[in-house]
C-alpha cells in the first residue's frame, strides 16, 4: 500500500489540541531561557500493530525545525514501520530535539497513535480469526465521529481488512469499496428484487452486485428470489439478520448455501454482517461455514485506545527519569530513522 | 453552558465520510426519479446522556433544504436536548424530509452521536461516583486522535466535568483550564521546588498553583517542600504516583493531608490522577478521602461508542419496517422541534 | 376434574415389575410362616405436587385383601390428595397391612408416584411462570415411551396445564385437544395457506383454527398471509421457529402482534413453542409479551423422577427402623383414609 | 443377546398415544385424496447408544402395509442396530412409505427411542466408569412407572449392565437376577444374621448369597458376623449405607475388605449401592477400591430423554424442508435395511 | 474469671526471643548516648477479641523501670481489657517510656498478642455460632506445641469456651475439665461398655460420665448399650465418627437422640467432635440439632495469628512516623492505664 | 546442621500439657492393673517436611523407661529424619512400649510435630519459589508467642531458610543473624543516613551493613543517599515499602537496581520484605527480578498446624483399630530406629 499524503490541520500545527499545561511549560521555559535538548520515547500500554506513524511523520515534518537551520542541536526522529507488531512498553517512536520544539505536539502524537493502533490491532484480530478463508470488510464508520472515520478505515486496512465502507476511507486507504446496499434501498423500492434490479441497472460494472436479503422475507427464500432474477450477474448476497431474529447463525449460512447450490447458484457468494467479532468469526471458521466476507463494524470502531505515553529519558545527554520509570533509553535496534 | 458555534468541515458537507453505498443509493434514486418523503428515527444501543445533538443540528442546518424553498415537502427535525438522559432504543433524533436530502449524512450523524454520547456518559459516571465531594477534570486528550480531542473535552463537560485539559477543548466547552504542570517541568528544572517557583513566577494569577509532587521524592515529603516555599500561594498538589509504585492509594492521600495539616497547610488542596475510574473514585468517596479533584483520562477517552442507528419508519406516510423491527414511529413527547 | 378409571394391567397385579428380591422375600416369609402386620410410609426426595395416588389406589384396590375377609388384621391405606403440595420426606402414602400382601407392589407404587409427581411438578412450574397471563399446553408425548405418554398428559393437567397433545392423554385427563397442526401438513400441501384452508374446510367447529407459520416464510409475513385468507375464522398462529433460526424471541412475538394489529387482525392469538421452560416463560411474562399459549414439551417430559421410597416403620406395632432413619411414624394430620 | 419378542399393545397400533394433530392431518389428507410417498428421517438431539429400534421394528411390522399388497409404492425401513453408537443429528431410522401409513406412529416411534436411548446411554456411562473392574447392576425400577420398568431394565443391559433388578426386566433382557435382599428382610427377622440364614436355607443354589449389612450395625462388624455364620456359602455383602450416615465411602470399602481378609474371608465379594453415578464410580475405580458390583438406580432411571425428532425430507422424491433445516437426505452408509 | 498469675520465663526477660536487630539498636543507642522518651502504639491487622494483655502486663511489670526510680521520664502503659473487642488498626496497647527500656520486648509483646488474640477470636466465632444452645469445649492442644498449649486453652476461655482439654490449660483458665475419654480406653478394654464401667468405677464424682461411642459399633447402637449399663449415672455420649465414615451428621444426632428418648434415656446428653468449625456449628444450630456440647480442636488451634505491630508515633513528644503511616497518636478513650 | 540439645521443660515431663482424659486413662489402667504393650503410629494430615522429631526424641529419652530396666517389654522408637519429606497418612513416628509409659505424652508429641512440621513446610515452599536465586530469611518471630519463637526459627532453617531473625532462634538453629536494622533506628536518629553511619561505626565486622531505606524518602533516592556515604562498606539495602504505599513491586526493585548500577554501586545487594509468600516470590523469580534475599514473616509463622494424630494399631501384638481406620501397621521401610 502506498502511503497516503496525510494532511495535517492548521489548528494541530498551532498546538490547539495540546494540553494547556504544555503551553504553560513552553512559556515558562521561554521566560527562563531554558530549552535543553531531550530524548523522548513513546511506547504503548499493550501489545499491538503500529498505525499512525505516517501521520505523525507528516505532522513532525511540518513543525520540527529542519536540522540545518537549527543552530542548537540536530533533530532526529526514529520509529517502527506502519503495520509492524510491537510489544507493550517497547519504544515505537523516538524524538531527539530541543524540548520547546516538540512540547506542544506530545498530546497529538500520543492521541494519533493511541487511536490508530487500537483500530489496526482490532482489525488484525478479525483477519486472524478468519484464517484466510474469507475477507474482512471494515464497516464501522457509522459508530465513530466523522472527523476520524476515514482514519478508522485506513487503520483497518493496515490491520489487514480487504476493503472499507466510506468514500473518504476508501480513498485514504487506497482500496475500492465493495458492492453493497443499505436496507433503505429495498425499503424505498418496497421489494428486494426490484431494488436489486435497479442496482444492477444503474451502477457500473466495477461495483459487485451484492444484495442484502433479510429486509422483508426469510433469508434463504429471498436469496433464491434474487438469484433467479439477476442470475449470473449476481455476485453475492448479504445476510444481516437482526439480533431480534436471532442474528446470523452458522446453520442459516449452511442452509442458504445448500439451497443456492441445489438451484445451481453455486457462484453466488455469501457475505454476513451484524455483531461479528473475532470470537464469532473464529466459531464460523472452525465450523467451516462457507462465508466469503465478514462485514465488521463496532468491534473495530469501539476498540479501546491503546494508550501511548511519552517518557523524557535524557536531558542534555544526561539520563533522567521520574520515579517509577527505569532511567535511560532502551536499546531498540528495530527503530528506523524517519527524519 | 452556552452552545459553542460548531464548525462543520466542508468534506462532511460533501458527504465524504458517508458509507459509499449511500452515495450509490442516492444515485439510483435519482436515475429512477424516486425520492419519497421519509421519517428517520435515531436511537442508541444503551442508556446514556445525549451529546452531539448541537453539532448534528449545525450539520443539518448546512445541508437540509429550507422548508420554504423545498417544493416537495416540509422538513422537520426533532430531538432531545444536549445533556438529557435517554433510554436504549428511545428516539433521540427524528428527521422528516425527502430521503435524498439526508441520505449522505446518516453515517456522520450516527458517528457524531455514538462518540459524543459515550464520552458524556462516561464523564457522568465519574461525576456521580464523586457524589459532589470533588471536581472531575477530564484529562484524556492524549489518548485520542487530535481531530476529536476538543469534542471529547466538550462532551466531558456536558457529562458534568468541571474543566478539561486542552486549549481547544477548554474553548469549545467554555471552561477555564485548571492550573497544573506536566512531569517534564520538574524534570527539566531538575527539581520540583524550582519548577514550582518558576511556575509561580511566570504565570498569571488566573492560573492556580497546583504542583505535581511525585517526580523525584516521596509525595508527602515533596508536598511539604513545595508548601514551605510557595506557602499561601500554593493552591494544591497533584499526586500522580505511577502504578509501578503502587499508584495513588487512599492511605497515601490521608497521610499527605495529615502531614500538610500538621504543618498548618490546611489550605493546600489535593488533586489525584492515574487510572481513576468510577469504581476507584467511589472507593475514595466511600472512605471520605479528602480529595479536591480527580483527573480522569482513559476511562472517558476509551468509552466504547454507544452505537446509534437510524431506522426508516415511514415512507410517504406509510408505515414500513425491515424484519425484526417494530413498524411505525414511537410516541416521543420529550422530542423538541429543532428545525 | 373427575378421576379417570385407571386400568391396572394384569402383569402389574401379578407383580411382574417388582424387584426380584421382593419375590424372594415373600417366598422366604411363606416358608418360615412369618407375615407380620406392618406400617409402610412412602415419601419423596424433593418437594412437589402429588400425582399418581389415584392410580395407586386403583392398584391397591385390586390386590389388597378386603378387610372383612382378612382374618389376620385390618387393612388401612392413607394418603394425600391428587394435586396436593407436599414437602420432601413428608409421608404421602401410608399402608398398614400384613407385609406379604403388599411386598410385591412396593416397586410399582414407588415407580408410579416417582414418575407422575415429577411431571405434575414440572407442569406446575411452567404454569406458575406464566402468572395467569397465558395457557400452558403439554406437548411432550413424543419424548417419552408410548406406554406412559397418556400419564404424562394426565399429570400435566394435574399440574395445571389447560390441555395436552395426545388422543389418549386428552381422554385420560378429560380435556379437549387444542386445534393445531404439524409442519408436515404445510410441507405436504407445499404451502401454508393451502394447508390452512384445507384444515379449515375439513375439521369440525370444535377444533380451533391455529396455524403453524414458520414452515416456509418469515413468521410475520406468513401470519399476515394466513390471516388475510381465513380472516375471522382464524383463531391463532403458532410460532415454532427452530433454534437454527434463533428460536422464538420476545421481539419476534411483539413484531407479529404489531403487524397483525396494524392490519386489524387483533382477534388472532399467538401461540409459541420450541424449548420453552419456566425460566424462558418467566422472561416473556416479565416483559409482558402478548402470548396466548405456550406449548411445552421436553421440560415436562424430561423432568427427573422425584424418587419415592418406602420405609418400614412399625412391625406388629413395634417401632423399627434401619440405621440412618428416624424410627417410628411421623404425625401426619393431612393424610386422608383412602381404603 | 437374543432380541426379545416385543409385544406391541393394541392401543398403540390404533394410534391412541399419537398427537391428536396427526389424526387430523391423516383425516384431511384422506378427504383431499392426498397421500404422497415420503422419506422420514429420525435423529436424536445428543450423541448416544441406540436402543428401542427392535421395539420400533416390531411396531412397524404390525402397522405398515406389506410391500406386495401396497399398490402405491414400496415400503422401506432402514436403521442402525440396537446398541450401536451414534452422533447427534445422524439418521438412526429412515422410513420410506406413503405418509398416511406412518402418520399416526411418529409420536410413538420418537417416544420409544427417546426413552430407551437415554437409559442405555446412561448405563453405558456407568459401565465405562468401572473400566471392567466391576459389574454394573441396574436397580432403578422403583423410580419409574411400572409400564416401562422392564424396558428400563432391557435398555440397561443394551448399555452394558450385567443384570437388572426386576422379574419382567430380567426376562425381557434375558439375564438372571443377582442374589440380593431388601432391608425389609432383616427388619422383619429382627436381625441380619437370622435373615441371612433363612435366605440361605430357602433359596435355590442359583441365587447368590449376597447379604445387605448396614441395617442394624456397623457395616464392617456385620460383614464379619454374617461371614462367620454362612462361611463359604456367603457370596458377598452389600453396603448401602444411607446418606444420613455419610453414604458408602472408599475408605469404608477398604476397611471392610481389610477386616474380611484378616479373618480369612477373602472369597466374600463387596457390592455397593446408594447414589452411585459415573462420577462416583470413576472415583472408586481411580482409587482401586475393591468393589465387585455397583447397583445403580436413579442415575439410569432419571436419564433425561434424548429427544428424537422426525424430519420430512422428501415428498414424492422431491427434496423438501422446513426453514432452519438442511434440505435432502444425508448419506448414511451405516443404515441397514430393517423392512 | 480471675486473672491467673502469668509466670514470665527468665529468657524472655533477658530478651532472648527478641529480633537480633533490636539488640543491635539498643547497643548503638547506648554507644551514642541516645535514649529518647517514645510513645509506642500496638495494633492488630484484623478485628478481634483482645487476649494476652495480662501476660504482657506481667512481662512489662518485670522489665520496665518503676517510675519513681527512673530519673529520666515517667513510664506509662495503657491498654484495652482482656476479652474486649477491638477493630483493625485501633491501639490496643500504648507504652510511653525511654526507648531502651522497651526495645528488647517489642518482638515478644507482638508475639504474645498475635497468638492469643487469634485463638480467643476463633473461639468466640464458635461460641457465637452455637447461639447459646450448646457449650463449646476447646480441644486443640494436640495440634500445637506444648510450650503454648495452656495459653491456647486460656485464650479459648477468654473467647467464651466453657472448658478446655488439658491439665495445665484448665488450671491456667480456672476451669474444671469436662468428663471425657479417649478412644484408647475402649480399645485397651476391648469393649466400650467395659471401658465405661471402669471409668465410672474409678473416677471421682466431679468427673462427668461422658462415653465415646463410635469406637467399635454403630453410634446409636452403642449409645443404647452404654445407657443400659450406666443408666442414671451416664451424663452423656460423645460422637466422634471419623470422616472416613462420613463424620458426625445432623441426622445421626437426631437418630441417636430419638432412640435414646424412646428407651427413656432423655437425661443422656450428646456431645460431638471431629472437624467442627463455626460454619458447621451454625448449620447444626440452624437445624435445631439437640447437641449439648461441641468439642472444637483445630479450628481454634490453627487460627492464623492476628499480626500485631508496634508503631513509634512520638519521640521526645515530637510527632514522627515512617512513610505510609499516619503520624501522631490516635485518640483512644477506651484505653485504661495498666502501669 | 548439628542437632541442638533440646531442653525439655519439667512441666512437659510431668505431663502438664497432656489432655486431662489421658491422666484419667492412666489412672484407670493403674487401678485395673492393665498396662498392655502397644504400637502407636503418628501420621500427619497433609504432605510435608518433617520437623520436631529431634525434640520428640529428647522428650522420650527423658520419660521412657530404658529397655534394660523395664521388666515387662522392650521399648522401641522409630521415626523418619528431621527435614525428610513425607506423605499424608504415612507413619512418621512409631512407638512400641507399655501404654502407661507413653500415655501422658501423646498430646505433646502431636503438638510438637504439628507446629514444627507446618513451619518447616511453609519455609520450604518459599525456598522452592526462589529457585536458588535468592536467600530466604525467616522473620516471623514477632507474629508468634515467645515461648515458641526460637522453634519457629529452627524449623525455618530445617525447611531451607538461610538465617533467622531472633537471638535465641539463631542459636537454636546454629546460624548467624543477617545484618539488618528496624525502622526505629532511623526514626530515632531522625535520618536514615545518620542511622546508617552509626550502625556502621558501632557494630562488628561480622554484621553486614544492610540499611532499611523506606522510612522517610523514596526508596531509590534513599538507596543512593546511603550508598554515597557508606560506599564499599554498604552490603545492601532493604526495601520494606508499606502496603499503604503499594508494597514492594518488581518494577521498584528494577528501578533501584538500575539507579544503583548507573552510579557504580553494583556491589550493593537488594533485600525485600513485607508480605512475601511463595506466590509473590515466584512472581519475582519468574520475572528475574534481582533480589538477594527475601525476609519472610507471617507466611511461615501463620502456617496452619499440620495436624498429627496417633493411632493405636496393636495391643499385645494383636491388631486393633477403631471404626473407620484400617487395622494393623503399615510397612514403612524408611523408618529408622531412634531409641
Amino acid at each position: 500500500m502506498t502511503t497516503p499524503p496525510f494532511e495535517i490541520r492548521p489548528s494541530v500545527i498551532k498546538g490547539d489540541p495540546a494540553d494547556t499545561y504544555l503551553h504553560w511549560t513552553k512559556e515558562i521555559m521561554r521566560l527562563e531561557s531554558v530549552n535543553p535538548k531531550v530524548l523522548l520515547d513513546f511506547s504503548a500500554a499493550r501489545d499491538g500493530i503500529l498505525c499512525g506513524i505516517e501521520e505523525v511523520k507528516a505532522l513532525l515534518g511540518n513543525v520540527l525545525p529542519s536540522s540545518e537551520n537549527d543552530s542548537d542541536s540536530e533533530v532526529e526522529v526514529w520509529g517502527l514501520e506502519e503495520g509492524e507488531e510491537f510489544k507493550a512498553g517497547e519504544p515505537i517512536l523516538r524524538i531527539i530535539c530541543n524540548y520547546a520544539s516538540v512540547a506542544l505536539y506530545e498530546t497529538s502524537i500520543c492521541g494519533i497513535l493511541s487511536s490508530c493502533i487500537a483500530w489496526a490491532t482490532a482489525a488484525k484480530e478479525c483477519v486472524d480469526a478468519a484464517e484466510n478463508t474469507a475477507a474482512i470488510i471494515s464497516h464501522g464508520a457509522r459508530h465513530i465521529h466523522p472527523n476520524v472515520a476515514h482514519l478508522l478505515d485506513y487503520a483497518s486496512v493496515i490491520g489487514g481488512c480487504s476493503s472499507v465502507s466510506t468514500n473518504l476511507g476508501s480513498k485514504t486507504a487506497g482500496r475500492s469499496p465493495v458492492g453493497n446496499m443499505p436496507h433503505s434501498l429495498p425499503l424505498i423500492f418496497g421489494n428486494t428484487v426490484d431494488a436489486a434490479v435497479a442496482f444492477d441497472k444503474h451502477l457500473g460494472v466495477e461495483v459487485q452486485r451484492i444484495v442484502v436479503v433479510d429486509t422483508f422475507h426469510d433469508e434463504a427464500e429471498e436469496s433464491l428470489n434474487v438469484a433467479e432474477v439477476l442470475r449470473d450477474k449476481l455476485r453475492g448476497v448479504r445476510l444481516d439478520t437482526p439480533i431480534e431474529r436471532g442474528g446470523v447463525t452458522p446453520t442459516m449460512v449452511l442452509e442458504v448455501r445448500n439451497k443456492l447450490d441445489q438451484m445451481n447458484f453455486q457462484h453466488v457468494e455469501i457475505y454476513v454482517s451484524g455483531g461479528f467479532n473475532p470470537e464469532k468469526i473464529k466459531q464460523f471458521t472452525d465450523l467451516n461455514i462457507p462465508v466469503h466476507g465478514y462485514l465488521v463494524g463496532s468491534y473495530i470502531s469501539s476498540a479501546s485506545p491503546n494508550d501511548v505515553r511519552a517518557d523524557l529519558l535524557e536531558i542534555e545527554d544526561k539520563i533522567v527519569s521520574k520515579r517509577g520509570r527505569l532511567p535511560g533509553r532502551l536499546a531498540s535496534p528495530r527503530l528506523e530513522r524517519l527524519i
